[in-house]
Formats: C-alpha cells, sequence, structure tokens
C-alpha cells in the first residue's frame, strides 16, 4: 500500500519533489558530535508556543514582559529583568518580533510612567550583505537600546537567527543558502540564556523564547520545532487558538508538546466570542490552568497600547502562574534527593552507604543523556551521558525515543492490555514474527513471552528439563502419574560466573556468588555442574587467553594471545589442539558428575554467550563454550542460550549464536528488545521443544505465566525497536554488508587504555567497554568500592556510571556514534591518569 | 498553582462561566449502560477527519465519491455503492454538507455522463416544526432523490443529526435545547452502516463517515469527535492544511488520532503553493502516504466542477489507497487465527485442545470491551466485555484508557527508562509517595520495586527470612559468615490453596497443587507448613462456612452460617469461641512442625487476603487469617500479605487489610496497581523490615533487581491509575464516606445465581463474581472443560470468559458501573438455565 501511494504521489508532483529532495536535507536521527546542555535554573525560563501561525504569541510574550517589568517598584528594591529571545525569525528585517516586543514596552513604559530600560538586537542574519547575498549565516551585530537612568527595570530582546524571506524557517534557509543546524539554535539559546542567569540571583529575572509557527512547524533544518528544542526541555506556555475549530487545534497541539515530554504551565489565546475555554477548560482539568484574552482590535492603525492595558489583568495571572509554577518545580526538584532517601528502597544498594548529596535527580532524558539537576551552587539542569545504559536496557537516540513514545501512546489506546492466551492482536502478532524472522532465524518456532530475563530464563529452564526428560524416558525410567520421579534430581551445567536473575530458579542456575549467600537467599542450594571457563581480555594492546586451574598442564604460552579480537572468534580453532583438549575437558566433568551422584542428571546447559554481564563483564572464550554447546547436543542436554544482555546488538550483532556460531535449543531475550523502554522478555524455542509439552490434558501444558504476558505496549515497542536497529535508514551503526555494527569504540584510544598502568584488563566489543581497575584482594569483587573517586571525576565530565565492584564500564546504544564513544573514552582515559596520581 | 488560576479565569470571566457550566453537562466518564456495537467490515468504510474547519473535508468525501462512483461499468456488472454519512450537521438547513455531495455527484455524472442515482436525507433535525422551536431533537424524514434507470451506480448521502445555528455542535446543542448523547450518534452510525452491508457482497460499497469540524472538536455532548467515535475506531483519512502553519496542525491532528488508538490510511491536502508535503512526507514516512490536492478555485461562483476533474487523478490514487488499506487489513485479520496457532506459546495453554476457530482475535479494546474480529459469515468486528479483567488487571474505562495513553505517551518521550538504584526521577517518587499514603498508610515506610506478583513475592520472601534471622539470632545461632548457617532451614507458614506466582521461589511457599508437579517443576520442593483453611460461600442464598477436615469435632451446625457478607468481617468474630479453636489450632500446629523438624523455622506467614484467586477463587474465613497473623506477630514471625491480586479495589477496598482488620509487616501488590496498562510490581515494608538490611557492606544489602526496576512507564502509570480509582470524581463507585465500592453485582440476581441447581457456590465481593459448577469428582479440578459450551455460549452475548476449570468468574473494573454488571450477571443467569437443560 505504501508502496502505491508513494509513486502516485510522485506522479503528481514529479517535478517538484525531485527538486525539493535534492535541497532538503534529511533530518539526522542522532547527533554525531555530543551535545551537553548545561541550564541555570535559578531563574524562570519559558517556552511560548502556539497552536497555529498568527494566534498572538508575540503579543503574549509583550504581555507577559510588561506585566512583568512595569510594575511599581518592589521595595526589595530588587532591579527587574526580562530576556526576550526569539531565535528563529523569518520575514526579516520587516517582520521582527523582538523589535516589536522591545518597542511596546518602551510605549508601554512611557503610558504607564515606569522607567525602563529596553534593547534590541540581532545576532546573525541570511541577509545581504552591501546588497550581494552571499552563502550562510553572519554575524549582524545589530543593536538599538534605550538606556533610562535609575530604570529598576530592563528588557533584553534578541533574535538569535533571521532570514529575509516570509516563509518557513526550513524553506527560507534553503531559498537563501543560510542553513543552521539545530544544535547551533540550541547552543546559540544556552549561551544566551546562561550569559543572563549567572549574572546572579540578585535580579528578578524571567526569560522568554519565543518559537516561530506552531509548535510542530519546521525549523531550519527540517526537524520539527517541538523536537528541535526537546533537549533542553523549557517548560512552556501554549498560546491556543479562540476562533472555530480552535478547541481542537489547542488540544491537538497540547496532546503534540506532552508526546514530546514538555510541561506546559498554561494555556492563553485570544476571545473569539465562541467560549472555547469551556471544553479546554474540561479537558484540562485538574492539569493546567486556561486563560482568556480580550479581543485584539482588527483596526491595522490601533497601536494596541489600550488592549495591552486593558488585558493587563490577564498577563498577571500569567506571570503569576509562571512564576509558581517554576517555584513549586525548584522546591520539588530540591527535595526529591532526601525523599528519595525516605521511601525508596533500591535494589542492589546499601542505603547507608549512599548520602542525600550523592542521589542522582533526573529531570528528564534525552536520547542517551539525563538531563540532571543539580542543586549545589546555582541551581541547573545539566547534561550527563547514560554510560550505564540505564542497566544495560537502553538503545534509543532522540529521534528514537520521540518514535516509541508515539507508538506506546498510540498502543495505550488502541488496545491498553490484552490477556495472551487463545488470544491474538497485532502487536503480539508482529513482534513473534519478527522474533522468529530475526534473533530466531533458522532454528526457533515459538515465541514464549514473559516479565523479565529472569522469568524468561525459569520458563526455559522449564522447557529444557521437560524435553530433556522426554528425550531420556527410558533411562530416567520415567512415566506419568509414578511417584518414582520424586527421587530424580535434574540440574544445569552452567559457568562460574554467570548470572541468569533474581528469582530463586535463576539462580539455582549460577554457581555460589556473593548474591546467594544464606543471608541473601536463604532457599539457593546451587543445582548444577558449575564449570570455570577460560576467558580473554585486551592487556598492554594485546588480547590474551586465560585459563582455570583445571587447565594448567597447559602451558600458557601455547595459546596464551591473539593477534586480534576477530581471530578469537575464528571457527578454524575448532580444529585446533585446544579445542581437543576443551572438549576432553567437559566430556570428563559430565562423566565424573553422574558417577557422583547417580540420580542426578545434567538436564540443561545454559550460557551467557561471550560475555558475563553481572559476573563483572568477563568475556569467555567462546571456543569453549562451543565446545560444550558440541558435547551437550551430542547427548540430548537441550542448550539454552541466555542471551538476556547479550541479545539486539549489545555485543555488535542482533543475536550472538553469530559470534558463536553455533544455535541453542532455547534462547531468552530481554532487556534491549524493548529498545530500553519497558519490561518484557521472551523464550523462544524450537519445535521439538515445543512439542515435549503436547498431549491431551492441560496439565501437561507449560503452566507458567504472568498476568502481563505479552502485553500490548511491550510487544508494540519491542516490534518498533528490533526493526529500528536493523534498519540502515535508522540506525547509521549498520554495516549493511554484514548486518553487524560498525566498531564503536576508537581501537587507538582502546589500546591506549588497555596499556594504561591502572588497569588490569579490557573488555571491548559492540556497545560495551569495560575495564577492570588493579586492586590487591582486599579491593577487588562486588562490593569493592575502589572506583568511587573515578567514577565521581567523570560525572563531572558529564558521564554517569556505575560500577560493578573494580570493574567499570561504559555502554552506550545500538545507534550511538563513534564521535560519542570517543569522546566518552578521551574523558576516561584522561580521568584514568588522575586517578593513578590520587 | 491549580487553584490560584482557577480562581483567575472565574475572576475574568465570572458571569459568562456561571452561565455556561449550568448548561454544558460535563462529559461521564463511564458510559452508565453496557454498549456492544456490532459492525460488519466486509466493505470498507472511513471516518474522514480534517485538522481544523474549512479544510476541505467535503470535497475529499466528494473527490472520493466521484473518483468511487463515477468509472466505466466494470465489465464484471457488480453495482456500485457509495453510502455518505454526515453524523453531526450545523448550519443547517443553509450548510449541509451531505446536500453538497449529492449534488456535485450529480453535476459529475452529467458532465462525466456516468448513470448515477442519487438521494439525500436529513433523519433528525432540531429544526423548528412548523416555526415553533421544540426542545430535543425529532424526525425529519427529508429525502431527496434522483433515481436513474438502469444506472449501475449509487450515491446515498445522510445526515443523522442537524442543527441549526452555525457554531459548534455542543453549543448549537446547548442553544436549540437539543442534545444528542454520544451513544444516540453511534448507535445511528451503526446502524446506518449495518442496514447498507448487510445487503451483501454482491455490491462494491464504500463508505464515508465526515467528522465535523477538526479532529477534537466537541459533539453535541461535549465529548471531542475523536473520542466520541473510538469505540468505533473506524480507519480514517485526515484532511491536512497546506497553508502558511499548516504542517504543524497537520502533524498535531494526526498524533491526537493516533494517541487515540487511530489507525489512518492518508493525508491529503489543498495545495497553496508552500511544499507542505515535503516535511510531512518526511515526517510520516514508512508511515502513512500523503496526497495533494490543486489549489482551489477561490471564486464563490465556480462551481467546482472542473476542479473535481482535474483533481480525479488524486482522487483516484487516494481512493485506491483506502481501498487497499482496507483488504490488506482483513487480510491479515483473517490470517491471525492461523499464524498465532503456529508461532506464539500460550502460557496455560494446551495448544492441542485449541482449534483454528477459537482463538480470539482482538482488534482492539476500549475500556472494559474488546473489540473482536469475527471471520465466519460476513467479516465483522463486535464488541465483547472482557470479564477475565486481562487475567485480573483492567481497570480503566474509556475515559481513563485514552488518559493513561497520555499520560504513557508523555512519559516515554520525557524519561524513557532510567535506572534506578541511588537515582530519583519524579514518577517513582510520586508512586512512592502514593502508595505509602495509600495501601501502605499506618505501617509501610519503604517500597520496593520489581516486575510482577511472583517477583514481588521473593523479594518479599528474602525481606522476611532475612527479618526473621535477624530477630531469632540468638536462637539460630547465627553469625555473619558463620558456616553453621548451611543447615538452617527456615519455611513458611501458608494456607493450602493459596498461589502466589510461577517463579520457583514463589512456587515454593504454595501447597502442592497441579502447577508443582516434577513434569511442570521438576526443582519445586514445597518450602512450607501447609495448612487447610476454613471457608466461606454463597449458597441457596445463605452464607456458609466450611471447615477443613482438621476441625472435624466441631459440630457445622454452631457456626455454619451467617446472615449477611458484613457478618463474616465482624471484628466481634474475635471473641468468640470459634476464634479460640483456630487460635488453638494454629498454635498446635506451629508447635508440631517446630517439634518435628528442629533446625527448621517458620520463617514467614504468607496469605493471599480473603480470597484465594489462581487457587479457585476461594473466600478464606478472615477470622482464621487473621487469627494466623496474631499467632505469627506473637512470635515475632513476619507477616506477608500477597494483594497481587486482591489489592487496588479488586474486593471493593483499596487493601484487603481493611477488610482483615490487622496489618502486615510486609505487602505486594502487582496487576491492577497500573490501572491493568503494563507490569510493574512493589513490595512494601515496614521499618523494622528495611533496617535490618542496614550495615556497612553492600553484601547486607538486598542484592535483587530487575533491569526496569521502577521504570518510570509503570510508575506514572500507577501514579495515576491509584488516583484515579479512588478519586470520587473520576470513579462514580466509590462511597465518599467509607472509601469503599458500592456494591457492584445486583444482590437479588446474585441470590438466584446461588440458588440455582447447577451451582454449587458463589463467591461475590468487589469486582469479583464466581460460581463453582457442580460436578461429579472427574470433572472437578483446574484441567476440567466441563464449563466450555457455557461460555460459549456467553461469547455470543458478548462476554468474554475463562474458566479455572468448573469455576467461573466476572470479573469487571473499579469503575465499571452496577448497570453493566447487571446485565452481565442476567445473561449468565439466563445460560445457566440452557446449561442446566444441555
Amino acid at each position: 500500500m505504501l508502496l502505491v501511494t508513494a509513486t502516485l504521489l510522485r506522479h503528481r508532483h514529479r517535478h517538484r519533489l525531485r527538486h525539493l529532495r535534492h535541497h532538503i536535507r534529511l533530518k539526522s536521527t542522532s547527533p554525531s558530535t555530543p551535545q551537553h546542555y548545561h541550564l541555570p535554573l535559578n531563574h524562570p525560563t519559558y517556552l511560548i508556543w502556539s497552536a497555529n501561525t498568527s494566534l498572538g504569541k508575540t503579543l503574549v510574550s509583550t504581555g507577559i514582559s510588561a506585566s512583568f517589568l512595569l510594575q511599581p517598584p518592589s521595595p526589595a528594591s530588587h532591579s527587574t529583568k526580562l530576556l526576550y529571545l526569539k531565535p528563529l525569525q523569518t520575514g526579516f528585517p520587516s517582520d521582527s518580533d523582538s523589535r516589536f516586543v522591545f518597542s511596546k514596552l518602551d510605549s508601554l513604559s512611557l503610558r504607564l510612567r515606569v522607567p525602563l530600560s529596553v534593547s534590541n538586537s540581532v545576532l546573525r542574519s541570511s541577509l545581504p550583505r552591501s546588497g550581494i547575498r552571499e552563502n550562510g549565516m553572519r554575524d549582524l551585530n545589530f543593536l538599538e537600546e534605550k538606556v533610562v537612568t535609575g530604570a529598576a527595570a530592563e528588557l533584553s530582546c534578541k533574535t538569535l537567527y533571521a532570514w529575509e524571506a516570509a516563509i518557513s524557517p526550513h524553506l527560507a534557509a534553503e531559498r537563501e543558502n543560510a542553513p543552521v543546524e539545530d544544535s547551533d539554535v540550541l547552543k546559540m539559546v544556552e549561551q544566551c540564556l546562561r550569559e543572563e542567569m549567572e549574572c546572579g540571583n540578585k535580579t528578578n529575572l524571567l526569560c522568554l523564547v519565543e518559537t516561530a509557527g506552531g509548535v510542530a512547524s519546521p525549523g531550519p533544518s527540517g526537524s520539527l520545532q517541538c523536537d528541535l528544542y526537546r533537549p533542553l526541555r523549557l517548560p512552556g506556555v501554549l498560546v491556543g487558538d479562540g476562533r472555530l475549530g480552535g478547541i481542537s487545534g489547542t488540544i491537538a497541539a497540547y496532546e503534540s508538546l506532552k508526546l514530546r515530554g514538555y510541561d506546559v504551565a498554561a494555556v492563553v489565546f485570544e476571545d473569539h466570542g465562541l467560549v472555547n475555554e469551556v471544553p479546554l477548560t474540561s479537558y484540562l482539568r485538574n492539569k493546567v490552568p486556561v486563560l482568556v484574552l480580550p479581543p485584539v482590535p482588527k483596526d491595522p492603525s490601533d497601536d494596541l497600547i489600550e488592549w495591552f492595558v486593558e488585558s493587563d489583568g490577564v498577563f498577571k495571572a500569567l506571570k503569576e502562574v509562571m512564576v509558581s509554577a517554576y517555584l513549586e518545580r525548584v522546591k520539588r526538584l530540591n527535595g526529591m534527593a532526601k525523599q528519595a532517601g525516605e521511601v525508596f528502597w533500591w535494589p542492589f544498594t546499601q542505603h547507608k552507604l549512599v548520602p542525600e548529596e550523592t542521589v542522582t535527580v533526573i529531570d528528564s532524558r534525552c536520547g542517551e543523556n539525563f538531563s540532571v539537576y543539580k542543586a549545589s551552587g546555582n541551581n541547573s539542569i545539566t547534561q550527563q551521558f547514560d554510560a550505564c545504559a540505564s542497566w544495560w536496557t537502553q538503545g534509543p537516540d532522540p529521534a528514537f525515543q520521540a518514535e516509541l513514545a508515539r507508538e506506546m501512546g498510540y498502543t495505550a489506546a488502541r488496545f491498553g492490555h490484552v490477556m495472551f492466551p487463545e488470544n491474538v492482536y497485532e502487536p503480539a502478532l508482529k513482534c513473534a514474527e519478527i522474533l522468529l524472522d530475526g534473533v530466531g532465524k533458522g532454528w526457533a518456532s515459538r515465541v514464549y513471552f514473559s516479565d523479565n530475563g529472569s522469568t524468561a530464563i525459569e520458563i526455559a529452564l522449564k522447557m529444557a528439563f521437560r524435553k530433556f526428560c522426554v528425550d531420556h524416558e527410558a533411562i530416567l525410567n520415567f512415566s506419568e502419574g509414578s511417584e518414582e520421579k520424586k527421587h530424580i534430581v535434574v540440574k544445569v551445567l552452567a559457568l562460574r560466573g554467570s548470572y541468569h536473575g533474581d528469582t530463586l530458579g535463576a539462580m539455582e542456575a549460577q554457581a555460589p556468588s556473593p548474591y546467594t549467600g544464606f543471608l541473601q537467599q536463604p532457599w539457593y542450594t546451587g543445582r548444577g555442574l558449575f564449570l570455570d571457563p577460560p576467558t580473554v581480555f585486551l592487556s598492554n594492546g594485546a588480547w590474551n587467553l586465560s585459563l582455570p586451574e583445571s587447565f594448567s598442564e597447559i602451558a600458557p604460552e601455547e595459546y596464551g594471545t591473539f593477534s586480534t579480537r576477530d581471530e578469537i572468534f575464528d571457527k578454524s580453532r575448532d580444529t585446533s589442539i585446544l579445542a581437543t583438549i576443551y572438549s576432553a575437558y567437559v566430556s570428563k566433568q559430565l562423566q565424573e558428575y553422574s558417577g557422583v551422584a547417580q540420580s542426578a542428571h545434567v538436564g540443561a546447559l545454559i550460557i551467557e554467550p561471550v560475555i558475563h554481564g553481572a559476573g563483572g563483564m568477563h568475556m569467555v572464550d567462546p571456543l569453549f563454550q562451543r565446545v560444550l554447546v558440541n558435547e551437550c547436543r551430542n547427548r540430548k542436554i537441550p542448550v539454552i542460550f541466555d542471551e538476556v544482555f547479550t541479545g539486539f546488538w549489545r555485543l555488535g550483532v542482533e543475536t550472538t549464536a553469530e559470534l558463536l556460531g553455533c544455535k541453542p535449543d532455547i534462547a531468552c531475550f530481554a532487556k534491549l528488545m524493548t529498545g530500553g523502554m519497558i519490561p518484557l522478555a521472551v523464550t523462544l524455542a524450537t519445535d521439538a521443544v515445543f512439542d515435549s509439552f503436547s498431549g491431551d490434558s492441560k496439565l501437561k501444558a507449560l503452566l507458567h505465566g504472568h498476568s502481563y504476558s505479552a502485553h500490548a505496549m511491550g510487544c508494540a515497542t519491542a516490534a518498533k525497536a528490533i526493526e529500528w536497529f536493523k534498519d540502515i535508514e535508522t540506525n547509521h551503526n549498520i554495516i549493511p554488508q554484514g548486518g553487524i555494527l560498525r566498531e564503536l569504540w576508537d581501537e587507538e584510544l582502546v589500546q591506549k587504555i588497555s596499556c594504561h598502568s591502572v588497569v588490569q584488563r579490557v573488555v571491548v566489543l559492540g556497545t560495551l567497554f569495560a575495564l577492570e581497575l588493579k586492586v590487591d584482594a582486599s579491593n577487588s569483587g562486588y562490593a569493592s568500592l575502589y572506583a568511587k573517586s573515578l567514577l565521581e571525576m567523570l560525572r563531572e565530565d558529564g558521564i554517569f556510571m556505575r560500577p560493578l565492584g573494580n570493574v567499570v564500564y561504559l555502554m552506550c546504544g545500538p545507534c550511538t556514534s563513534p564521535e560519542i564513544c570517543r569522546e566518552l573514552l578521551s574523558k576516561l582515559y584522561k580521568r584514568l591518569g588522575e586517578f593513578n596520581r590520587a
């Protein structure tokens, strides 16, 4: 259908579109250079939005300015200042909103006899210099001002970018060959606000940033303005529409702002006698106040001064709403760290070790960045790269986050939640189809949904054990209804250091660890044969193999190093002597185990392919895991891949089965599957596994489910995310030929870090960069606080990290640009030096 | 802040608002009478939406009609028909869009020499009869038609409701005293579509339903039209805005439609020379085609006939998009049941017992109703009440579903997901505050977030056991680091028939059941002292007590019946002899147990308060549970309430602690907490429990977490839902004084059902009505298929149910009106009679 119409459209507008497509650049989905905005929050700042053009944004800005500035001097003798910014102005110089505000305020100050200093400046413009048009924007350095001695109030108006044509900025920028990047607009806004705010708290300051056109009108790059300004997430005032049809336009504009995470403090519009405020107030009840301005005189010769005087009451009310919303926001932000410490019970956190000042107050996130509130010194909102990938789940860049928000709103409205058993609905079916055509391709044929990695693992274990029991019925002497089964014990084969989740069943599949002690989990027994795995790591610029004690007879120099990381994954290693040694070792272990405990059977192999995440970011020798898989397959022991952490591009490939070069019978996915948005997990299985649950009774079915199994929101989000990550149009990191991610971490920097004196080892693969700090025994392990000072320094650099004891890591999303990763690495490298000296 | 401005607004518009508030009724948040729409889907039907008024919706309808009807007769000699509906027309009769379409098509058929029969009718209107205005709408019975003999094509235009004033329908309805309910509009639309469609498949039919004004313009009741039409969820065509500012208005309108779960097949707008299609196409890329119409002549004397001829190519393309989107949708719907059976692995489902034709294809949900696709006979979309409350989670009515969709869109855009430990962000903090001020009030002081009931229970058990170990350190001879602890065994005290979730740790806390066999869960051992509970139930019109065998010495007639349900919960029973008997029994059991297994300790009491859900909807005698709590408290055994099923109004109270009259140390909530939208669970705990994890090492902290712990989406949704359910303004079922739900199930019908010959017992409380069918032993239990034929009949009645073996239940949301519940019960009662005869 889409194909058909795309053609039709081109047919209709062939000439025009060809022309335009050539000139108007497609908006890049992810910024190629890292941006960290830092906005002071010690004075109120608002975006002035509008539901459409020509609804009087500038009248509203002027009215707010007047009500703020033109008051009798306060007894506290504070000076008062209003900064008015017009970032994007077209139709310049005949149209200039900043000049309008400037001149009206000047007139009003005379009319009301309140002394006021006013200025208006235009910073950059595409205007022809000496009558000759040149490409690009240039400094205009235009300034007009009127300084009134003794005035306690001051208005500063600034136009940041001005184009000549009276059309949308994206068209003007194209026509005048004067493009401006989104990031430049934001940097300029940030700079103007900071200059003004850093003057301190003595001035009573209010800042207005007036947008151009409607909320979703394009900016100069073609980005919609509501998307363009999103990284700053300034609160807004929405100028609504009082005309016929204006209720709809106002509500739709309001919803578009909310759907991008903005807060709106008030809706204000001009009265056209249609009492639009009644349905608007009803819709916005308990959310946002609605204010109505008197009708604006239509006579073009009217200078509107009387209208402003008449409207003063409404503007005063509006200004009060804005100031009080600001004060409330700051008050709330200031109290949050303390309140959090009083009511939350954070997981994996010793509350005694978390003083109030170390709690991070997160005001919002935009793509990979947190916007963090800092109360120390001047209040401010500053950006930090979320290098925990919010605990290993995050994928979206800003464009994708916005897309997911729309998808989730749609899905919630269309489906809410629908119970799954014996039902089908589009998001669940689509998600299942995409999974089987992607990570399950070539082996899986069934999708079992659950809520998180841990539940997916428990389901996988139930599947594997059933399959094992069916396959080994004769040996197990197992028959339905028989009580004999009670003495049968099935266990897993697993690797020491792997981690499969926090519910009891998942924990039983891991070797004893700090997580499994009696105090933590009194019911843990450890139901497995746990083997020490050989690991690989980068150190002093080279990839090394580390063999556990059980292989002590092997001389390390024989197999010790690899010339490249690729060599580690090379399938030709299958015929090496090491492969034979691995194989013999695994055989022996399995044999010894069944000899020791005759009624205990290894009923499943479970591995985290390639990387042990929670266990400390260890890279397991993939050859060893491949040997394990083969040995188990030879014995009809079902193979489970726990891809909860490793799946969906975390390691540079959609599924780590591609890295290992072998397929499982069962695999679990979660985390990144929904793009890091909401919980959803799946357990994929082969037909053979599925068939082992087939029978005439419901009691033979797999009786494990959660209320939100295959919930529509999760499935829709997952379907979107899986497609987004692997589409070369939306994810610029995908190498089209290989279906893998390009190298994200700068190889030279990685080498340098691996040679650093404080670094024990480095692991780098896909979106993961991890290093272990050299420590003595007392400082190693999960409870170590050794890395604390390093991470504190990196927070100052705008990088949010959390350690695994003395292991620290940087984790980005599948769409994060290598430029951003390079910046992260170079900051880390720099701080390692300081950490060394400390 | 809101208070301040509400006052300001009233001050400004006092007189006007008072007047209007009196006349314009607030939209009711939930329909008081059940509505089940049934829409045939054997021909394409579209809503024609618009981004604003006056953008040419009617021109588009006319153009589509012309391109559909005015073609050379097809060789297949199918007749062709277009039904054009204008549900809401104001400014009538001088404005009549249906008349416009009618007359233009007549002219175009002459111009293009394609014979066409045309008619235009107006069904109901507020027009004065014989010049005198009366209240209300009346039948107008206006019809004009032109029948062309031999014409293979026919146009039928209908205006459903017409008002005289040329203003918004909500104002016209008020001014002319001619209100129309939303449900009446929908019923009329449904009826017109059905009349036309049920003529069969021989005619080539297309139906258009043209809205009034913009997408969010109010209908006659004041409901926004995008909300009004939502139950039908017809796909739409959006007429966009090609003027300056029109990009923004078009995108915003599109987003408002999506945010209500609508599908949009195409965006079409009039060219104003601003190439608005470029940014629109970029925004809608891979989603919706954008089509551009030539400029409409501005000369009022132009009859537009030439414009329609010129635009034919675009309209033809649009029509093709609409038809192909329809065909694709039907094709997908037809294939879904089969595909589901091939790729899904449904939980709790024996796939062998689910033939394709019994799979329910759910196209959407609106409030409590599924919209179900039926392929049998004529394709259709029909509504079924979701009496499983989508597996016990659902709460929203249509208004709340829309509100939650907005909240989720906003939260996804503002926060995406943010990792929780040592961080704070608004949704998590607000959710925690609301929980501690609500279900945790008076006892809990900490909130531990997780993903589902099962994980919340595992966390609760870890908390309880730690607390127990700390409190009983001396007896346990337990010290940190000691290896002695290895032989200590802690177990739960629990009731037989209770169910706490599907992960291993939660399963270990339940007594052996069909879910725990070796085939299901080889690792299950049952780590508890499990007691048989006394239960209560309604039978033959009376509430009875049923004591388990262990109480065989008690004469049942002594304690056997209760005169009312309230009596069961009466706290005066605490001083009864039965209380003493219960108490002695529990004491004895605990004593005997510690005698048998000296190293085994009961470290926690865990109960589902009042109702055992998955265990078969049994009501446990609350006196017995209260005694259990007291006995455990006396022994310093921590008490866990599993309120995953019972919490948040499921049983008519926010927390069942209110019903039991005692508080826990730890409580788990999930399901309804997020309004039945997405997974989130919490474990609440007292300060004393929290303190038992305090120490100097991280290893003493509670090391249990999931990636999406306290995810922003879940927390925001929960905060909204918890507030919505208990607010008397949004939930009309709340009795303000008691903070409890009014009785939802008609008492007379409940009595009658409890006396029915096929009914063993009834349990009714809050949103739950359950009954157990009388069966012989072979048909009882979880795997029983006995209820199947009863439930199939009820599906025909528009009620979607799922049994627990021979127990069937109806479950509504906390906001569902008693009228809807009465209808459900009376249908059930009627079908019980037929079931009996079968």
